[in-house]
């Protein structure tokens, strides 16, 4: 079993990780905020705004490992939030979501689209094009993990976020792929790209939901029985990563299938069960993408030429664009704000889009960092305010770890 | 967040892997013999040797990831079975197990070194003196899963057999060291090289235990009223990989480190709690590290001409070498028999060695792939046979999972 690295490089960085991650969390409670934000501080601290412990911009075969490591904390999470939902209630939410997600998307993509064909040198129809759908997917993980934290998940605005997360994801992968499909040229027509991948989001999460519902109980009755050992939490693992394998096949993303699978699982009677024993591989998990996500923001990135302008006011169009996407609740009794701030993290998604307009040539390593940048302070500037908004809106539903301590 | 591999390619080889694992588990067990026969005979059919599915021979970076979490797997094993263990009973066993982990690494050295000398044309000194080192060390994975699995851990034969594991682990790396130290030749002297490695491992597992029984309860004392969240089974994780990386630093095998962590957890008054929040992440990583260990097993190589005499001889050495070190048990009311038996499987040890062979050119390729067969079959073979020589010898101690079904 030849390693490239010696194990202990990344056992040591592992450790560390979670080291920081705990401290960060522990300073951000003590300061009132959710511990997420202590973690992503924990993230920046070691990456190469500051010590460069750890840079993911020269990442290595154990970063790749620790990235990986995350990619199972944010499945786990998600996975956990599916549990902590209901799909009822999240059906009942669908016409305000999709009203949400949709303004959430149209308007950053549209600023985002005419401020940088007007104020980006030689950036092209494609590049402006992609710079403005880098802005359109919400991240949920950090606002529903915020939500957790105080317990308001399931609130009326923690309900519609939820739902418009899913969507708006779901239309920003169309986005990407129009993109993509746009660069390819030669390849598949752009209303083909664009109908298969409606398509298939669509044919997922309405088949895998309704399938898993009505089915997976009969196999449980059917494998109950067979007493193979350690079979419960296995099987909820091995359906979560199954259900976010098939997401990401079909072009969504892995916390999409995470995230049904969870809604599936919350229909067992042994729920509460699947969720004692998934928590402590969450515990460890969890944090290692947050610290990871706080890794690859460069503060240094800041102080080129012309980054700040370009950051600042791509910055404000990402936020503008999610604020006003809460007026897409109209005609109910919800904080608008609420559902607006909670909309403003972008997070893996918008991640993957700029990453892959790095990869196209459809903007320059510059452009590239300033998006990550704004990615991130869309994220970090999230809590302080989305805690402060929630206040005073009732709600229940947290992932149900926050009192236990030992 | 790049990836160099699309995440849907190691989710699906992931959920693969767990599935196979656990029908090959159900399997076996329906045979009356322990699952992990089952693990690996799901990674042999998965392997090179007839799916080739995953070639651990060809690994990408897919690959790199699972055998990863392969070694979190392992690393969680050992130190589930150093909560499972005594440190004072580990103590009382230690002159015979000391005994019994001279005689099982003097006895293949020597016979593997004079034997390749003789049957291996132009294998050289060192070469014939690593392929002996191979056959050196135990692994005590399969071996004390094997005990958990019919709860006779703590059986006198389970104790003396995991001291000697550890003790020829030390044994074994001493020697690796010392052919490092011949490799490098102009590097340093080899007294220093031997004296080096023997004195960090005997400080590293008397330090570690020592201070570790002494200030962690200590610590739990200090940090209990701070009440961060999610503790219990965070600093558990993190104390045990830190540990493992120790280990590894200086030279051990990471194992090693694990299971003085959990030698040493198992003195705290919570115990119980940490064995129920490692042991969910424990159902899942497991397995995949005997999945990947059966991987590595290539059923072709065996028809490759004259690979079949130097398979057999080289397995009858390995095999025989640790059924004499039984012998070392002289004096205690035990069944030599059956400690010779759970001292023959070799493993991750054995595999580095073998890679570091390779790397160095002491060994060819194919020499290479016969010592890893060799090595695979120790494994293969061991389970049925302990199985039924621990039979009829009293015992208690799993692993205390065996009857948590849901």
């Amino acid at each position: 079993m030849e390693e490239a690295v010696k194990i202990s490089y990344i056992l040591v960085r592992i450790v560390i990780i979670l080291i920081a991650a705990k401290i960060g969390g522990y300073i951000a409670e003590k300061l009132k905020q959710p511990s997420v934000l202590g973690e992503l501080a924990a993230g920046i601290i070691l990456g190469p705004s500051l010590f460069n412990f750890i840079n993911p911009y020269e990442p290595d075969s154990a970063f790749q490992l620790l990235h990986f490591l995350g990619e199972i904390g944010v499945i786990l999470l998600l996975f956990q939030i599916g549990l902590e939902s209901n799909i009822h209630q999240l059906l009942k939410a669908g016409l305000t979501s999709t009203l949400v997600a949709t303004i959430g998307v149209a308007v950053p993509v549209a600023l985002g689209f005419a401020y940088s064909m007007y104020a980006i040198a030689d950036i092209g129809f494609n590049g402006a094009f992609l710079i403005g759908a880098t802005l359109a997917a919400t991240s949920v993980g950090i606002t529903m993990r915020v939500l957790s934290e105080i317990k308001k998940v399931n609130s009326h605005e923690g309900k519609i976020i939820l739902g418009a997360a899913v969507i708006d994801d779901i239309i920003g992968l169309v986005i990407l792929s129009v993109v993509a499909g746009l660069v390819s040229g030669a390849g598949q027509s752009i209303p083909l790209v664009v109908g298969k991948t409606i398509l298939f989001s669509v044919i997922f999460l309405i088949a895998s939901i309704w399938l898993g519902i009505r089915y997976l109980p009969k196999m449980y009755t059917i494998t109950r029985p067979l007493k193979i050992n350690r079979t419960f939490v296995f099987s909820s693992f091995v359906v979560m990563m199954f259900f976010a394998a098939v997401a990401d096949v079909i072009g969504l993303a892995t916390i999409v299938g995470a995230f049904a699978a969870g809604l599936i699982f919350e229909r067992l009677e042994e729920k509460e069960h699947f969720q004692a024993k998934i928590q402590p591989m969450a515990h460890i998990f969890v944090p290692i993408f947050f610290v990871v996500a706080g890794l690859y923001l460069d503060a240094k990135a800041l102080f080129l030429p012309g980054m700040l302008p370009l950051v600042f006011a791509l910055t404000i169009i990402a936020v503008v664009g999610k604020l006003v996407s809460g007026f897409g609740a109209i005609g109910t009794k919800t904080s608008k704000l609420a559902i607006g701030i909670g909309m403003i993290p972008r997070g893996e998604v918008g991640l993957i889009f700029s990453a892959f307009g790095l990869a196209a040539s459809l903007i320059t390593k510059d452009i590239y960092s300033a998006l990550v940048l704004v990615i991130m302070i869309t994220t970090i500037v999230t809590p302080p305010f989305l805690v402060r908004a929630m206040k005073n809106i009732k709600g229940t539903g947290a992932i149900s770890e926050s009192e236990q301590i030992l």
